[in-house]
């Protein structure tokens, strides 16, 4: 299936995409590999933490939702190129069993000055838990191809 | 080693990290889990894309970022708690081979308004490769600890 381009997109349209049961197993795994923190590695030490359990490392929660967003409903032409992130949170951890969601939003749309190929938009990404709270949230940056027009 | 609380910084407090190496094969192992795109999957495959060869996806460099942080020479007391990331960005991508290190700089310091045991800091973290260009930079607020003193 040929993937979207740039002129494919309107501000505000929205993307649902798949799912992540998050296990303990992958929290530990993550965090052995790049947050080798005590509330990423160990339910026993986790309980005396800030966090009181284990919760997964925000990179880790951030990993999954880029996951979901790769292979979701949103599929730009050329794949996924990403220049910047702002306002990456996490208002809420992510615990062991927790099923994970994400979506999008196009929430800012503008071509390159300089390039006739090619703009740039702005997504807003969610990730939620089965409870609908928000776990993460970013807005990236990506360059989107355009469709060579006849001028 | 007890850890630094937040009256133990101050503006423009600078940390050195360690460095990490990056493989082919690590960079294919976290694309296969977060980041399935031909550019981090597949040498060969890569080549005909954007990048004009394998990178590693965003997320990863990141994360290697996070590990070289956490083990780095800035030891909070009680973790790394991050509550945000903004300003995230990836002004060249990582290549196999490459030699990351880490730097941190504060250049925020808050108290919070409202727990006397606590505060604010922001703190600008770069990763660069062995040609010393930076790969990936960010800001993060995280929160401190502060010493409880006699009022």
């Amino acid at each position: 299936m040929p993937g979207l381009y740039l002129e494919d997109l309107k501000l505000g349209d929205r993307f649902q995409h798949g799912s992540h049961t998050i296990t303990a197993g992958e929290i530990v795994e993550f965090a052995r590999q790049f947050d080798p923190q005590a509330f990423h590695l160990d339910e026993k030490a986790a309980r005396r933490t800030f966090f009181r359990g284990l919760v997964a490392s925000g990179w880790h929660t951030a990993s999954i939702g880029m996951r979901l967003f790769v292979q979701g409903s949103f599929q730009p032409e050329g794949g996924f190129i990403g220049v910047a992130v702002d306002e990456l949170r996490w208002p809420r951890p992510t615990r062991p069993g927790d099923i994970l969601v994400a979506d999008s939003e196009i929430v800012e749309i503008s071509r390159s000055a300089s390039r006739s190929d090619r703009g740039r938009i702005k997504v807003r990404n969610t990730i939620r838990n089965q409870r609908g709270e928000v776990v993460g949230s970013l807005v990236a940056t990506m360059i989107m191809k355009r469709r060579i027009s006849v001028r």
